[in-house]
């Protein structure tokens, strides 16, 4: 109850470990994993995180900040963010008809391997209601097509905003707008059944097959303006021969991509991701 | 030293196996290994692999193709290649500077893991000969740049034409024309540092840290007009993350480089790599 | 629906292959896939599976069956299995109270990733039935310990024996008595949790945890009456490292129980395992 | 050459990370990297490694580390080891007569990859003298067998004592003796040819082979008096089946070995291993 993070992001200079960890350690917390990258060498970004014990954290969380912002994030021009683990991520997950990613986050949430909140799931086809929920999550439909998109976007901004710190598009098809990612107010992260950058944009089993490669693959990354250009979380594949059919390709993909996907939702709920440029660190 | 290999490919029908087989047995061979692929249901190809043992096979070589072609390849409308395990392929590397592939061909020849006779290394750099000599292996030095290349190509061609069955890319970084590929009567496999078809071309290391991939990989492919287009033989991947930097991709990438080459070159070398539009079967 | 396949199993010998595909052929079927494999270059033992299409085969079965016996497994002494695609096996799971296995194997089957026919689910423990019954799975309770082990054991026995091809032991954690071996009169396949034959017997994650390994595994095998001894049909690890403790250890590996456990049962339902000796061959 | 590496170890308590990264700090370093571990949430062991970069550090450094032992290891009970990256480990290789191995480190060491001074190889056979040689290495024969261990070992360590900061087992088939690892004075890593904890002991590949296990390793550990028990630095594994004979596994397992080895000697070289009870922390 009493862990905390601490995530902080600025230009690489002398004594921010020793700013930081003093600070925390002056304020009664006793630092438990503590994680830094920059960079560069010289003139790069640096980025930490830090976890701690704080008996009275819930409490005393607000001054904490305060004091965090005034003695050290102002002098070394940071931005920081402090969470309490103890309060999970509020998450909803938008899906389209395939059942394996959906499915696999509410599993793991029911069994306490990813520490989140599903408020709702939200899709364009009825389909899968039947199997969310029993997990007793709210299931909405709304209707997606090329045709009535800024109306179903504008329904599903009414139910996300201000309800959700995370959007997870576990094989939801649709485009979604530049209007949507800047109204819903939080980041999203998307499933993309190929090992990007190969094979782009649609039907990356099928394209795999044509091309002969030897091993299929998922990305996990979030979702920006740009088609699958997103920064990367996590990534990984597994081997396919001559002996595979598309169909094959599509089986073999569908257990990659959820359990790339709820390794990168699991990283993103316990704060482990920075983004830089159109990279990520993960912690 | 009676250790045959038949490679057949025709469209596929039935009764093939059966009839391959049976010659075979008639012949007095007995089967050791059989593999064979349709690529589709109905109407696909067909493709198949007999390792077999046959008593005086070197002696009986030329009469058992005859017979094979006349009894069984014509009827079927068959292409099919005979070869004698104990007649090792011969085999050129070209290389420009850098050794890890090169010289990973040569140590696994030396231990016996490749089976072929290294008939000569050629380079548009002399740095590597002190390395390459004490294996006991010619090393030409003939340099190649875009402005001499049809010149250098043609010494090349003049070294390599009828004195070998295989040229070995092994990280050689020049262009290669269309008239050498024409020219010098044997298939090219190369090696490209990257997981194909990401990140084609030059520079793929750093590409991929742009990209921030999770993963870097590696491809052998046979070598075609197009340049990074060919029919892909084999491919491997390793896990990367933010710490490390583009020499670091380089270096971890190294590593994935020879083991892939060793792979497909070994493969092409025990006759297991049959090709099909622009894939291939690795039996 | 007209699609078979032929397992066959005998001391080595020339002039096996030819003959099957030849009866194969002359039968009317077409070669779809064609395994073979012999243990030993001189006196091993030979096993194939051949996967063939022949219109009207459930029809033509048992004379087919006869045919063979008669003009080809006799003369090579051969066993043989010939079974028909479009009959799936009748399977049963038996499981304690860990939710991973039973779940995914339950879900491949929905999703037609797993062609088989669950005729039920056994548990010493009630506390799953909700979550399988979902399935349209037939949950039964039956409590047992080490105290009422021969009552319990006979009446599962009086549950499957007839009504199964197949049972798998998806984490169930009681011992099975030799008896219930050779009374349930087919075969079980077993998920231990870790990579055999390291770490035999109970608690295999915090073993893991006190030597200190860099991976983790799973392992599917047949069940002998030998604990964690019988013949391995698959395996597959995943990398840990010192930052995770034993109850990270069990997270990461119930993913790779599961997947192993899957892939056991798939390729035991498409027939593709055969035994020898201790071992498998998985064609 | 003003890159330096401080190691500490001690009882976790509250504060440490502040006081060592302050400490750097106030001394003009500049904190590259942090790593930090604890067993345990309370009453655990606390590992921490620092790279930094202090401007003349090597004119620096035993005033440093009197000043670090004075105000801050005394404090916490620490031990602690500082080391210059500029001061490259100095290395033996013992081998008998597999040159992957040895090979492969020599080679890594040539390009720059492993940052070591190899000042030997002993070999209790002669053969791979004029493998290493060209390396600019020195070899040295000196026979070993059961009966002449003591005198053997006598001779080795004449050459080792004092010269080596680090002893590479790179399939050195004669057991070490215990007055051996203690009269070195150094540490040992071996490269075990199986996935510790199975196949301890002579000829794991068979072992494997008998077992009829789907996927073999290797193991890097240092050496302690136990065979094969020592505290694992590194592991890896490959896929193996059905068709893959005792050499087979022996090949594949080949390059897994040396790439095992060559892995954990690099992480020794960069003091990011710990030893903690029988197993090892890899920052």
């Amino acid at each position: 109850a009493d862990h905390g993070r601490l995530l902080v992001q600025c230009s690489d200079q002398p004594g921010i470990v020793s700013a930081v960890s003093t600070f925390l350690t002056d304020a009664g917390a006793n630092i438990v994993t503590l994680d830094q990258h920059s960079t560069a060498a010289e003139g790069g970004a640096f980025f930490q995180r830090t976890e701690f014990h704080l008996p009275g954290l819930a409490a005393a969380r607000e001054d904490l900040e305060r004091a965090f912002a005034a003695e050290v994030a102002e002098k070394f021009g940071m931005q920081f963010r402090l969470s309490e683990a103890a309060r999970p991520k509020r998450v909803a997950i938008m899906v389209s008809k395939t059942d394996h990613c959906v499915l696999d986050l509410l599993w793991r949430n029911r069994r306490g391997e990813l520490d989140m909140n599903v408020a709702m799931v939200i899709s364009n086809h009825p389909d899968l209601a039947d199997q969310v929920r029993p997990f007793g999550v709210p299931y909405f439909h709304i209707p997606a097509t090329r045709d009535n998109r800024p109306e179903a976007e504008q329904r599903m901004l009414e139910l996300l905003r201000g309800n959700v710190d995370l959007v997870v598009l576990a094989r939801y098809m649709q485009i979604i707008s530049g209007d949507f990612l800047e109204g819903v107010g939080c980041p999203l992260i998307n499933i993309h059944h190929s090992f990007l950058p190969a094979f782009i944009g649609a039907g990356p089993y099928q394209k795999a097959k044509d091309r002969g490669v030897k091993l299929i693959g998922a990305t996990a990354h979030y979702v920006t303006q740009d088609l699958d250009e997103g920064p990367i979380i996590e990534q990984d594949v597994v081997r396919v021969d001559h002996r595979h059919e598309t169909a094959d390709l599509v089986r073999l993909g569908a257990d990659v991509e959820r359990a790339v996907l709820s390794r990168a939702v699991r990283w993103h709920l316990e704060d482990r991701v920075a983004r830089h440029d159109n990279t990520t660190i993960v912690f």
